[in-house]
């Protein structure tokens, strides 16, 4: 079964030899590569959250939707100050790490899980939320895949996961390219739409025909409550705009020196960026009069009365601006709406690439198994990869590929760690403040602390908004996994520290460096051969106080020319015969450990197993069956090591060279080659060899 | 991974306490019990063989029906000669083993191989056939069944292979139980339809009011090729009632001493039951006159003309039969059909425990991976049970449960080892013959070489033609599995040729038996606590010739807490810091060995590595992952044998007993408990160690 998955492994990851020369530590990166290496994050959400905003509104009819820029702008104006205490957090700790480290070093170990876990569910969060969006895009220019969108999600998880696992360069280098990309199509996009605007040549979307039903509840046009509402529930979707702006300081160490400078820099352009973006898109949206809503279905029909029916597509609105901007130039649009899609799908590969540096993080705390903590080991890394994959994939089909209620589960994790993290660099400030050496300092910090001391205060009441107003939409699911996570991590830190307590060595215990009196070998044998031959030579050479080869009688015939060959080559060491009246190995074998060791408790017995090599997986299971259960069970067997003596089977078609019995330390210990020791009786009670 | 699969196994198989008490060889058991425990394979055969036989002649129409007790005295014939054959073999193989050791011992063990590979393809559709074939006759007196019969014969085949993994005693006595029950039940309703019908108060079937609509070739009455060549399809499928004869003959040891006679004498009686049972069948049938036809929906019609449509549910002969003999009393009509039923359920009991004694039988002539020759080992059990439970669950799926289908396909492999086995002992009688004592000796075998001859003409012309006339019906089907069966069994065997003589020791090879040089020992260690501690001392009593402890620095500070605990506790032992630049473990480990190794070609390296065992299956994906994999990887090094030093987690609080250093054998390499070695400077580039 292992073997079979290492073949299945070795199918994805490549070829076995890779295995061998894991890939080396990532060198820094210039300025330009770094940001765009993890901007997509940021970038695609800003790409999505105009849809949410729109449709949140859109529940109010079309009087709602001319609301969103405002609400833009409160996002925007939220960015602002998250992001300026992101540029504090990267100053601080340039070593990277983000809010995880942020929330350990502040607010103690624990609150450091928590952050972990919410990371580990966002990250699943990110892949699932980007790729279908990106899906989204693609359906839009796609003819035939609208209503596959699902399928063709689910798809793209594979083939980045696949990527990620094979850490393709190429992979890295689209991802650059994507992101510039992205950039300049959707500044293309806003900038033509700008001047049309100006030069009143900005047509209609094909979709401004449609009216918007506007709820039961909003019937009656706006109260101010109602628009109270409204604005809160489309300002808490909006607010995923706002995810990915931690990537930056997650990952200073990606930078070039001055690693801090490059990366605080980096993220103000970003930020910039992605306001300008998004209030762009939003004032864009309203003057070409795009339609999105939760339900095309039931909540669009066409000025004469008739809904649309489940036929009706609805674009993403960013596609909706460009099909009309360039509807003039459809290969725009085309390129426009393609290049937005493969930024979207490749946003998931960061979570790919940050997932195993998290894992390794929190392996290093002990929150993790700790084979995670070696990330760079492409096997380690490979199991994180692949629950990333499979988990995403199964969250996209729990929530049918929609972006609404992915978007809805991704907020909570996001501001969870948002909140935590800006109450910790709060605790930084208020421990920091009264070591400040000048006024100068001090100013510094204080105008610092209220960064962050703001920042708090609007992650938490944007989180309270989208827990209260969320909770039946997804959020109680996104609450269990972050817990569930939280859970996993704390019980494999209280595993680790039960057993590093219970192998602690106290200052007055040397019991365990003490030795044992006396070393039994025993070899475990089934036939003559050349494999047994190399098993009881290597048990000699270790001189041991006593020596025996032990078979078990399950076949009369074997043991019979196992005794014969013993005899006719004189083989050193006396042979000794259990009695399996059923037919097993392990329990005689056991049973005659235990007796050995009843006798004299202080001593080791040393059982030495040939072990055949075989070239391919499924060799394995024609060999060592008996063995690998036999070594299993020894394992709880106190006083007993195992210690295996591989054949490489097909290695050599010649014998190994004859070796000359080099002079060993104790002469009288040393055994000559092939000492003419007269056949054994068979079984004698007590333990003899040449060595004992 | 494998650990999981264990838990699912402890989960099925019970406690894995059981594993330590495997089952006792099975003793002798009376006739009595012995004959119903091996009977149900046969009188299965029995129940179903007369619907096939009424189905094949139906095509003509009723006119056909009404030559099946015809056919019946036929099959009965070929029966008593088939049953005269293996009295024989009985007496002559009476440790057992049947065709197979009939057609290894005489026609060499290639065509042991063939009986080998007909016989597990056998296995599986004894299990499919019988298990379809009950789930038919509870779909006659459970309402709703009627057109679910694949699911429940799949859930049967559930239940019975969970029951024979568990070994459950109360199987084996329910199969007692019921075979005599099913020749209780069935005498009862032939005697009771026999009194009725002299009496003349047999009533008709309720189906006898429906016409048969022959088939095309056949709407013009019956001609003599046509008589003939209808007669022939009934005869080869009906031939089915021979198949489980041979159980008896393979299963002799079952039986209490005078095993040959109480087994020769078991199965004449059981001969007698199944020809009688089989006539009695056919003759009934045609008195309350069933109806049997391969499709209902289109073969038959009522009287008025109508097709009965596909809602229309045929019942199986004896359970029609049941239902006339017994109509005034319900009851007993459910009985006698449960009774069936649990009979042909029961029969697949007989293949589960066939299997693992048959793959017992052929691991030890090398066909089967060697650990199936301990067929009382559980696990090993558990594989070929499930392997046949999963089998015949998929040709149930594959055919539907059609119990026609399935019996076309088993037919073939039968009749195949029928074939050889006679062919077998004509040769053994050939043998044997010369060297006759007596006039009266030679006369006895040249009487059975007689039988066997007849034998072999009537069963080599039954799979003619049932390869003949069935070859696209599954005969192919049934061919090709067998033929894959054998292809498997062979390139086993030739795979343990190969490495048997890979490992040969050559009368003039003694190089294997050499002695290496010096053995250096390695400890690998991560941490300083007990378990190394155990293992520095474990190594440092075998008294290698050189000794040095080794870590991978994959985390600076814990090689530096490691280094100030190893100088603190002054460990007698150096211990060398290997640098891994990419955090990982294996590399650096391997290369460093093959340097050793290296430098001194014929010394024996031997790796101790503390391994911690944890106490339940998934804590171990927490602990031991590197060293897993490092020894996986050293297996392939020549030169090196992994010693792994278990510490039981949890197993003790205690420390363990100080033992203080016994006299060892030669006192110059006895090392003091704990001398105080001066802390070794990092990593010097020889081996140093105090014992060296």
């Amino acid at each position: 079964m292992p073997d079979l998955m290492g073949a299945l492994k070795r199918l994805v990851l490549g070829r076995p030899t890779r295995e061998f020369a894991p890939r080396t530590k990532p060198r820094p990166l210039p300025v330009r590569s770094a940001l765009a290496l993890l901007a997509p994050d940021a970038l695609s959400s800003v790409a999505y959250a105009p849809d949410e905003i729109v449709l949140a509104l859109a529940a109010a009819g079309l009087a709602g939707v001319a609301l969103s820029p405002w609400v833009g702008l409160a996002i925007a104006g939220v960015m602002a100050v998250v992001i300026a205490s992101y540029r504090q957090t990267i100053k601080e700790y340039p070593q990277g790490g983000g809010d995880y480290t942020v929330a350990k070093e502040n607010l103690g170990l624990m609150a450091g899980g928590v952050v972990g876990g919410a990371a580990m569910v966002d990250s699943l969060l990110t892949v699932a939320v980007s790729v279908s969006a990106g899906a989204h895009y693609f359906a839009a220019i796609v003819p035939g895949l609208e209503h596959h969108t699902q399928a063709v999600a689910i798809g793209l998880v594979g083939v980045v996961t696949v990527a990620s696992l094979r850490g393709l360069k190429l992979l890295d280098k689209t991802v650059i390219v994507a992101a510039y990309g992205f950039l300049g199509v959707v500044g293309l996009t806003a900038l033509t739409g700008g001047l049309q605007a100006l030069t009143g040549n900005l047509a209609a979307t094909p979709a401004h025909g449609l009216e918007v039903i506007p709820a039961a509840s909003y019937e009656h046009g706006l109260t101010v409550l109602g628009v109270g509402l409204l604005v809160l529930r489309a300002f808490s979707s909006g607010a995923v705009a706002l995810t990915g702006v931690q990537t930056i300081a997650t990952g200073v160490q990606t930078f070039r020196e001055p690693k801090a400078r490059n990366a605080a820099r980096s993220l103000g352009f970003l930020g910039l960026a992605c306001a300008a973006l998004l209030i762009g898109t939003l004032v864009l949206a309203n003057r070409v009069g795009v339609v999105f809503v939760a339900d095309p279905a039931t909540q669009l029909r066409y000025a004469n009365g008739t809904p649309v029916g489940p036929e009706y597509h609805q674009e993403p609105i960013l596609a909706q601006i460009a099909e009309t901007v360039f509807s003039a130039v459809r290969p725009v649009f085309f390129l426009v709406t393609a290049v937005i899609g493969l930024l979207l799908i490749l946003a998931a590969s960061t979570a790919f690439r940050w997932v195993p540096a998290l894992m390794s993080m929190l392996a290093q705390d002990g929150f993790m198994p700790k084979q995670f903590f070696r990330r760079s080991d492409r096997r380690v890394a490979a199991h994180g990869i692949v629950t990333l994959g499979l988990g995403s994939a199964g969250l996209i089909a729990l929530a049918g590929a929609s972006v609404t209620r992915l978007v809805q589960l991704y907020i909570v994790g996001v501001f969870i760690s948002f909140t935590i993290s800006q109450l910790g660099m709060l605790r930084h400030w208020n421990a920091r403040l009264p070591l400040a050496q000048s006024s100068r300092e001090r100013h510094r910090m204080a105008g610092a602390r209220l960064v962050n001391a703001v920042g708090l205060g609007l992650t938490a009441v944007a989180l309270a908004i989208v827990v209260v107003t969320k909770f039946t939409h997804g959020a109680w699911l996104s609450l269990g996994l972050v817990a569930g996570a939280f859970g996993f991590m704390v019980s494999v830190r209280w595993h680790y520290r039960k057993v590093a307590e219970e192998l602690r060595i106290a200052s007055d215990d040397r019991a365990d460096l003490g030795l044992p009196g006396r070393v039994h070998a025993i070899v475990l044998v089934s036939a003559m051969n050349r494999a047994t031959a190399r098993a009881v030579a290597y048990a000699r050479a270790t001189r041991p106080t006593t020596i025996e080869a032990v078979t078990v009688a399950v076949d009369m015939a074997q043991v019979g020319q196992l005794r014969r060959a013993w005899d006719e080559l004189r083989v050193p060491v006396t042979l000794r015969i259990l009695d399996s009246p059923v037919r097993e190995i392990t329990g005689p074998v056991i049973a005659y450990i235990r007796t050995l060791r009843q006798r004299a408790t202080g001593d080791l017995v040393m059982l030495y197993i040939p072990e055949k090599v075989v070239r391919h997986w499924w060799e394995r299971w024609l060999h060592n069956r008996s063995a690998d259960r036999l070594m299993s069970r020894l394992r709880h067997v106190r006083g007993v090591v195992v210690a295996t003596v591989p054949w490489q089977l097909g290695a050599a078609s010649s014998p190994a060279p004859a070796v000359p019995p080099a002079p060993a330390a104790s002469p009288d210990l040393a055994a000559p080659p092939a000492p003419p020791v007269p056949p054994a009786p068979a079984a004698p009670p007590e333990l003899t060899g040449p060595a004992g």
